[in-house]
């Protein structure tokens, strides 16, 4: 088989719409002439360092085509970077091997450090390979990109379902008055923002909405719950698993229970049941909570039909660039305008988005720091548009996965 | 006006179709000829006590058919029953206060109870009123009814729910291996056994079913999750809140913080992080954990068609019932065959489900306690059919409430 060897692997939390982008950028490598093996490592930078490859071409168009629809990662994804001299090694003599010239790694910031440990490793030892970056994080917290595929879908499924709570706390208000909702956000607030999409009237769910970049300030929530039970009676609260106090400790139902990954990064989940204890100490109103937790992010069954049509362009632009032979660059999102929306694919250099996070930002939180404003939600609307049902069978989605025919 | 006035009251959890059958009652009510006042009591019980009611002609048809489409419970519930003689007398006198002939009151166990109260109260004292109960509970654990509305788009939900942490689960078995989902099911095991209609081949999720009728064995339970974890590389597991240890106590993560309704309910939440814990601690697997909480009863944008259909049958034929005068009852859904499936309405007496729960029968539990039989899935499979998109603006959906017209 003549033409450059192409891999491709998907790292880190999977999404609705992450198998988009991949077979986005497959069915884009099989369209050029200059392609030749056409691969996937399995469960990511793990199955390069295994030397654990899935043959794409083997998987055939309508396989990719079908796979599109399905969330999770299809070819499998993983949470480790390259650790040490002996993994950089590893890594560079795997793709030396089988000869791979263009690497398309899809993942978030920690991801895009890889995919630029990988391009700079490459050009340190001479070997001429093409590494591209496709964003891909439910987070939306990479520089430089307007937005990220996947946060659309996350976005669309949390305020659904604040909205639904809304109404379930509407109903129970004279007994269960507050409710809390959970979501993921280690570093950054767009998940819980993205709640605030909800609401439609003053007092619509989420009444407040707890954002990592505010410090939790105790008193000024509790007066806040306090203010709307005496005037609606009832208050749902959305609330970002990183959320901190002001000495920068996480918010969190039971220290030392959870672990931290191999970036680090602490794994979370609990600030829904901190925030509801603070309610019922200091408040005494009953408080339900919710964590949804991975089912924000791999919900095929509401996706937004835009972030999927974005993340299928995001994998072919991949595919373009690495045509045009440039390499160490991320796929962007560059947002021509917002009325009529208007979107087009660029690129920035992997180095300006690895490893960092792009906060929410500052001018788009309320005064009081428990809420979102406009010029956020208008950013916002466009990207939850669309509806997408899955293929069904018996009233369940029918989710192809990928066979894996390995190399 | 003459004619019956008639009152409706919605009580405990709300659903995804609950206002389905009250819109189907009062759609039905309206179209009568002997029906006078038809209204309804804000929040249940309480609004009766309170003589908060609302005024459902002034409402008018096109509102009630909106709200069938509507998650929640439109005029307001409740957990709260008769508690004490000064409570009787003063439901009795409001009930004679605005001349109320017919009382239908929409929910569960607990709320048939009451349901059964006034109508025991009523009769004691000589006064004539017709009470129906309309059956509405995500548990499913109402006695002599096939099945209860709000179970069948509970049990859609968290089937696709688990379906999806599935490909999560399986994206990522490189790092988190065990993914813990915890559905509601204070003590009967209905909604976790229905997360196993979301396994089409003998490894998909969920791989375990822990159940409130199998006492939790830590043991057998931890094999398992080391079974699935050594051959397939994950394991998911759906567990029921209302898990109990072998001595009868509830498996939770933090005793103590968690209430009481008035019912002497327990207000639960937290089997996942007891599981969790249980797995990271002997099996050192990392575990990731949901807690959809009120989600799954209201999520009105995955609702089953045939479930919202039966619940707005269950409404017409409480009508039927009132206006043949048949008292102290509550409608049941009677399943004629399952291949094809046929069912219609009939009725019970108040007094045989009233506070009485419907286990999840042993003979649909599998030899291991860990999971549920076939003939279960066949009973299951027809309720989760149709699908019903809600009305949508902007990407979400677009739920009307209840202009709410006191009397």
């Amino acid at each position: 088989m003549s033409g450059a060897n192409l891999l491709i692997a998907q790292s880190g939390g999977p999404t609705a719409v992450v198998n988009a982008s991949a077979a986005g950028a497959a069915l884009a490598a099989l369209r050029l002439r200059g392609i030749g093996g056409l691969w996937a490592a399995e469960d990511g930078l793990v199955g390069l360092l295994d030397g654990r490859l899935l043959d794409l071409r083997a998987a055939g168009r309508r396989a990719l085509r079908a796979l599109s629809r399905s969330p999770g990662a299809a070819f499998g994804s993983c949470r480790r970077g390259l650790m040490d001299a002996a993994d950089r090694e590893r890594a560079l003599a795997e793709l030396r091997r089988r000869d791979v010239r263009i690497f398309l790694y899809v993942g978030g910031n920690d991801s895009m450090r890889t995919a630029a440990d990988i391009d700079r490793l490459a050009r340190d030892s001479g070997y001429e390979l093409c590494v591209v970056g496709l964003p891909k994080t439910i987070d939306n917290d990479l520089l430089v990109t307007d937005h990220c595929p996947g946060y659309g879908s996350a976005a669309k499924y949390l305020a659904t379902t604040v909205m639904e709570a809304g109404l379930d706390t509407e109903a129970l208000s004279s007994s269960d008055r507050v409710n809390v909702i959970e979501t993921m956000g280690r570093d950054a607030g767009w998940l819980a923002a993205a709640t605030a999409l909800a609401r439609r009237g003053g007092d619509d769910a989420p009444n407040l909405v707890l954002l990592p970049e505010t410090p939790f300030d105790e008193d000024r929530f509790c007066s806040a719950v306090e203010e709307r039970l005496s005037r609606i009676g009832r208050c749902v609260v959305s609330v970002a698993e990183g959320l901190r106090r002001p000495d920068g400790a996480y918010l969190r139902a039971q220290d030392g229970e959870f672990g931290a990954d191999h970036f680090g990064n602490a794994q979370l989940g609990g600030a829904a049941l901190a925030v509801k204890a603070v309610v019922e100490s200091r408040l005494g109103a009953k408080t339900r909570f919710s964590i949804p937790s991975t089912a924000q992010r791999v919900a095929g069954h509401w996706v937004s039909g835009r972030d999927l049509g974005e993340a299928a362009a995001v994998g072919r632009a991949a595919v373009g660039l690495a045509a045009a032979g440039l390499g160490g660059r991320m796929v962007t999102l560059r947002r021509l305008s917002t009325s009529p929306y208007r979107c087009t694919t660029g690129s920035s250099s992997l180095d300006e988005v690895a490893g960092r996070t792009r906060s929410f930002p500052a001018e788009w939180i309320s005064e009081d720091g428990m809420g979102v404003r406009d010029a956020f939600l208008e950013y916002l609307r466009p990207l939850v548009l669309g509806e997408l049902r899955p293929a069904l069978r018996g009233g369940l989605p029918d989710y192809p996965r990928l066979e894996r025919r390995y190399l």
